[in-house]
């Protein structure tokens, strides 16, 4: 029906044109429409203002831990811009969040030679005894390695797992290196480790170790387990390759804080024809508590924002709602993400598409969709509609991003823009994640490519879903 | 009578090829020390061993301050290196240094909004109260400008001086920019102020804050003193920008420890000619604190350490004596240097040169020397020999390398490698001077430079000085 509906539609406005019959995935939309995609592009390659926004939460707010004071007073922050854009339906939908708050942090070498090591505290880790852990070092080329030791090999030691992470556009070596981080600690335990250390999740060769969020298995010993910069798991490696048994000190001083109220902040511009199908646009509000979360995620909260303020000064509103979900407590597992995805549930078949920008600062280098078969033309519609600022078709079937990928579960249909992340993982979840990595310019185009990605999924002809549920 | 007597050797070392008699700068050497010159390059870029030697230091030894045990470890290192290397007339002599102990580093923006800023001690601060300083924040953007400020403006302040410092390949933008580093403190104080931060002396954007050494006036209250990073110091402006007092917290306990021993240690390849008169290639064994000082300054120890290994595996020792100088406590205000300069005084008009290499890790790109005025075709000749490596003259006259100074001062004369520093300000004085910047082609080639300098000085047919004596 709906596709039908949709090749009558495009036929009627090239008729009214006069225009020849393209192929229908040449007009998929109409000239106007496209015209307006056109001008959302340009308004923001002019200029979009999303840096600003970048600056304005990372200088009056700053870090904003999931759950923390900081966090609440992002809400506000993010509240009082939907509300000086003249959005409508803006709420800040509250849900609960396990707290965790980092403390000193501290590890050296003590022998066969003493050196101080730049440490952080994985996400979560429990805490050290004040005066820290003191064991010597066994270490393991990757998780694998590690999960295949004998058991109790480990007991009263400090596993060292030193998987290094691989260099890539599309940021492929994450989820290659990142599995220890969250599965280290358990299986460490497993083998009678008081503590784990690992090569931080980064491409950097600087002195900052990556955080990142890490987990416990019931009925396993939740051991402490930090992060060593790039430059000092080389030290450690040097160390050992001296051939004397190698100890090591680990202070990390963290307190889990309970249950915490936390939030999404969401606002809409009112779709004018499908007011009740819905477009969301996303990214997350939270960071971890290191740097100022400039590229993750305060790019993508401004490029949401900038879309934002764009879309609203077109002279018409588009077909479908166009929703602005800034979610919280992203990265202490995607809670924000999973309580929309609940709270939002009953709308989820009338969601359009999903996509969020969360890698950085941009450009955008890449688009894939995964949206119904049908919707087909619509996706390759919208790529040639976003080629004129660099972009080319993406590998594989668009995730959307993290914090869609609750919604995807639920046969959403999403959009992905593939943001540059070649220096990506130089800065993530490190203290080096400061405004100062930000590039207004590449952040324009990036606006500009979620921003006309959003108009035109939103003026789209037809639903592009629902789509199979996705494994999440 | 040299210069007499350097046209004759050259004339006769000509005639004895049959050849015909060319100016005589470009027959300043025999074909055969050239031929020589010319291996040595070759050796040293066919893997200098300089990288291994960098490597050791930092790794056996590590950060290795001024008067601390760790130099003194480092004093063992150099000469159990010397002695493997078969070095003759191996000393370690010691001098005394005052001591100082950085302790707990914390700064944050109380007001109007919370931000947490990477600071470091400048080298010999006072500490602070246990508690810290909690004051407004003055900003200056030059040190002109805070001594421009009006007696007791700044009575109860932290001053803040906001100089940037430009990259320039030749290092040129720290002269401009590290004034206030030394004197901030005093002009601080002198306007009332009860603390000084400064902008970083370096050319990242990272949040490393740069060390170094400052001073205090006799008379002028000393005041804790710190560098933030360069983000930091950007944040830092975007709150003041908010328009609002800004109130800061520093936290930064240093310890002077008083006077401790240190020492230079040097070894030399005697000459086969002129044993009494000297060429000194030089590099400091002293670091900063916070990183391993691989590249400030294990880079130039390697260099010197590989130079030595390469002129001492020649056929033929050189005509002069090559003493190869590893300085102590260079970054606490030349200490070493000028304690070798009085423990060799009688010697000093035999020092036919002096090099250093601190200034990274290469490659050489100038060269540029202040020899005697009769001595300059042998100045161009040894520039020939080294343009192979890629190295053009350099501008204005050599100062030889900071520990060479205070020779220089003596009328020593001087030759001047000219390392790349595009880069070196980066890492200058932050826990970010690690082995992983150190590439080791750029190493060889900087060994090949220096130590063909030091073999054709030491080869040279005259005398290269006196000069006269440099203004320090």
């Amino acid at each position: 029906m709906k596709r039908f509906g949709f090749l009558l539609a495009a036929g009627v406005a090239l008729l009214a044109l006069g225009q020849p019959a393209f192929a229908a995935d040449a007009n998929v939309f109409t000239p106007a429409t496209l015209k307006a995609s056109s001008d959302i592009q340009a308004k923001a390659l002019a200029g979009s203002g999303a840096y600003g926004f970048v600056e304005s939460l990372t200088v009056r707010v700053g870090p904003r831990l999931a759950g923390s004071p900081a966090a609440k007073l992002s809400h506000q922050w993010a509240e009082a811009r939907f509300k000086e854009l003249g959005l409508s339906n803006i709420k800040v939908e509250p849900f609960t969040v396990d707290g965790w708050e980092r403390g000193i942090e501290h590890a050296s070498i003590l022998s066969p030679v003493a050196h101080h090591l730049h440490v952080t505290a994985l996400g979560h880790s429990v805490t050290t005894p004040p005066d820290g852990i003191t064991a010597p070092v066994v270490r393991f080329d990757t998780l694998e390695d590690l999960e295949a030791a004998p058991e109790g090999s480990l007991k009263g030691k400090i596993a060292f797992v030193d998987k290094k992470m691989n260099r890539l556009q599309d940021g492929g070596g994450y989820g290659e290196a990142v599995g220890v981080r969250g599965k280290g600690p358990e299986a460490a335990a497993r083998k009678g480790a008081v503590g784990l250390l690992i090569r931080s999740i980064g491409t950097d060769s600087h002195r900052f170790p990556h955080t990142g969020i890490t987990r416990y298995a019931d009925g396993v010993t939740a051991i402490p387990a930090g992060a060593l910069s790039n430059p000092d798991a080389d030290q450690l490696n040097r160390v050992l390759a001296l051939g004397q048994p190698v100890s090591v000190k680990m202070v990390l001083s963290s307190q889990a804080m309970g249950p915490l109220s936390d939030a999404n902040v969401m606002a809409e511009i009112k779709g004018r024809e499908l007011p009740d199908e819905i477009v969301v646009i996303g990214a997350h509000l939270d960071s971890w508590d290191l740097g100022t979360g400039a590229l993750d995620d305060g790019a993508g909260v401004g490029i949401v924002l900038a879309a934002a303020k764009i879309i609203k000064s077109m002279p018409q509103a588009p077909r479908r709602t166009i929703r602005f979900v800034l979610f919280g407590a992203e990265e202490v597992g995607l809670v924000g993400a999973y309580a929309y995805a609940k709270q939002h549930a009953a709308e989820l078949p009338k969601h359009q598409a999903g996509t969020e920008a969360d890698f950085g600062a941009g450009p955008v280098i890449t688009f894939n969709a995964n949206f119904r078969p049908e919707a087909k033309p619509v996706a390759e519609a919208i790529g040639k509609a976003l080629a004129p600022l660099g972009i080319v078709p993406g590998r594989g079937s668009s995730s959307g991003g993290p914090d869609i990928g609750p919604l995807a579960a639920q046969g959403v249909p999403t959009g992905g823009l593939g943001l540059d992340g070649t220096d990506y993982f130089d800065y993530h979840h490190t203290a080096d994640d400061t405004l100062d990595k930000v590039d207004p310019k590449k952040l324009d185009q990036a606006t500009a490519a979620f921003a006309s990605f959003a108009w035109l999924a939103a003026e789209a002809p037809m639903a592009l879903g629902p789509v199979p549920k996705k494994a999440e």
